[in-house]
């Protein structure tokens, strides 16, 4: 094994270095704030677990399942997402994962392979680009401005593909920024995928932390759903079971019925406990889930109190699960400064620089894993590592 | 979407297929016999059910797990292992996946790339060939002859690697043959690897339906391990929990470290609560796991019996799960063969041709699913599908 693979090329999993920082901390300010990983702070509702724990029981469910999902589940998320959308969507279309991850891989699988090129907006999540990176897929960046929220400009997008190009990849609401992609913004570039040839991946891993009652688009209704669109979803964060990977996508039949040869070969089929219960949950847990909503808002709330008189740092864009903010510390590296903060503040956050190019002044703060009290102490925490020319500012 | 991507040449999940011819049997012989994939036919033992199910009431367990696993069952299998193969293997080699067709993905996206060749003694386990297709891996066959036993002779695999060649994947014992390899044959595999650059990887799905005082290999202890031994294990057939999709890959440390990339991207990390659980199971089922192994040979023995008087039909090959079994219609396509066995006889195996090329004089029988009756129960009905021509024989 000299040879230099592929593999050995792609970064490492950026998470597991922030928790290497932040086991420098010598809890002199209190109690670590882990605002890094993206991960529900709260264990599942009771009523969830103890569902988990009888299908454990079960022995039907200890056996293999469908490749692409128990049908139960895929009946039960089609029919949430035909509801929730306002748009019809067939179980056939749907596929069940282990986790959004997953989703995302197997969906690569199917759209492209080496030498085609997909497009990420930058700054992106890391998962998309290192995917893309092992699967010798080019992973063409398209810069977003801080200044236009970090939404992507169509007219940019359009002139970025050519014929190599095989997918759009957009997150919405965003990891790392928070934006939530207006309907308006994402039926252009539906339509401008479709016109150009080329698939739009939507990752909604957070969208069931906006408002229920708002459908979050109207792409699922649109013509050009059916060919051009693959909508990917993950249980891990609306019901807090991310040990349990689940997730799900919404495609056409032509690739649903592609991927379960890429499913078959990552996994055979996703762990069938969760799948047992996941469809009681989407039914009877909707309280739950609008009640994680509110709070969260809540917390991005309390993050914009809490930084409007921090000097020097500035919030560009927040939503959702994620707040993407403008450090005060100039040129310097935005991993040092993280580094930093984590080792001797014990304010655990992400740098820019794991998101892509051109993000060295950024720090993303995951403010959904805290509460309220913890981010006001973030602030607190985040004011005294600030430079001195801040506090005479 | 118009292009044929790579996947979509992938063939098709083919135990799929064995469920559609079943599913027009009209039960004219009796109830349905399934010998077509490779399952546990009976439920886990209640103890490990019980901990599958308090496991899943915790809520650390909910959360997200590191990415090559949890340490508790990464040190468990490393201690198993140590113990019944009498070489110690540090805990910091093994990554734990969800199943075996996962440690195999996950290997091969570290181990080769588009262009490079890995060779599979044919037949072959169909996963492991659609793995290679949908990587752009060539999958190299090295053809086996039932006159030597289904075993690899190693001068015809030295022959057939080239510069191009990364990996030779080996399956003992063996999915579909039954063949369980020699200790001397895959000692002298493991070293012409070393000798020529490639990576032996070792399949060891069924090793634990070998009697458990009987050491499989040799190969943990030998020089050459670190470097070029990648084994995989599966979790699910063992302890019957296939639905809960755990599995195990040794390999060197620098092999290991790339792995991390490749998981966390392909789900993260693996289910939670089966790993939560598998510590107690590896250390505690010491005795479920030989009546298992011992049940399985005697129907091993039942299915040598009821094939004895059987004209036409000759068993080429058995041991651990299956029985690779030689048909008596002459030239007609084994697909054909186990279509009709399927829809006409309710007996359900997976013809020759699933397993690659040159085998569809051969029939797979996974005789570990079923009874000793349903046993005797197959071969009355196989007489009666026989050819006339052999009645007369
Ligand atoms: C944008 C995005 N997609 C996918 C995922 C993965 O989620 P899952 O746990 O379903 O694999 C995450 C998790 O952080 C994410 O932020
Ligand atoms: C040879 C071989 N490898 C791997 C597997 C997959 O096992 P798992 O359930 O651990 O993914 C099987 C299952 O049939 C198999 O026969």
């Amino acid at each position: 094994m000299s040879r230099t693979t592929r593999l050995a090329r792609v970064s490492v999993p950026p998470i597991a270095q922030a928790g290497r920082w932040a086991a420098l901390y010598d809890g002199r300010h209190g109690p670590l704030a882990d605002c890094s990983q993206a991960v529900p702070n709260r264990p599942p509702p009771p009523e969830l677990a103890e569902r988990l724990a009888r299908a454990a029981l079960e022995p039907a469910i200890a056996r293999y399942g469908d490749i692409l999902g128990d049908p139960a589940l895929r009946a039960a998320y089609a029919a949430h997402v035909s509801a929730r959308y306002g748009a019809p969507v067939d179980p056939a279309r749907v596929a069940i994962t282990s986790g959004c991850n997953q989703a995302f891989f197997a969906a690569m699988l199917a759209l492209a392979g080496p030498g085609d090129a997909v497009i990420l907006p930058a700054p992106w999540y890391f998962n998309h680009q290192m995917t893309l990176d092992m699967l010798g897929v080019d992973a063409r960046a398209l810069p977003l401005d801080a200044a236009s929220g970090f939404l992507p400009d169509p007219a940019a997008l359009d002139a970025l593909i050519d014929e190599r190009t095989r997918a759009v990849v957009l997150v919405s609401p965003n990891n790392p920024t928070g934006a939530v992609y207006p309907d308006a913004l994402l039926a252009d570039i539906l339509a401008l995928c479709a016109r150009r040839g080329v698939v739009l991946v939507l990752d909604e891993t957070y969208r069931d932390f906006l408002a229920e009652e708002a459908r979050p688009h109207s792409l699922f209704g649109r013509r050009e759903a059916e060919d051009h669109l693959v909508a990917l979803y993950s249980f891990s964060k609306t019901y807090a079971i991310p040990g349990h990977r689940v997730g799900a996508l919404i495609g056409g039949a032509a690739l649903v019925a592609e991927l379960e040869k890429a499913i078959d070969c990552i996994q055979i089929c996703a762990p069938r406990p969760a799948q047992a219960a996941l469809p009681w949950a989407i039914e009877a847990l909707g309280d739950f889930r609008r009640a994680s909503a509110a709070e969260i808002g809540r917390r991005g709330e309390a993050i914009r109190d809490a930084f409007a008189p921090l000097s020097g740092w500035r919030i560009r864009q927040i939503g959702a699960y994620f707040a993407y903010v403008e450090h005060p510390f100039g040129d310097e590296p935005s991993a040092a400064v993280a580094a930093r903060l984590a080792e001797a503040f014990g304010v655990v956050v992400l740098p820019g620089s794991f998101f892509g190019p051109g993000q060295e002044r950024f720090l993303r703060i995951a403010f959904a894993n805290v509460e309220e009290p913890a981010i006001r102490e973030i602030a607190r925490r985040l004011a005294l590592a600030s430079p001195a020319l801040d506090a005479s500012a």
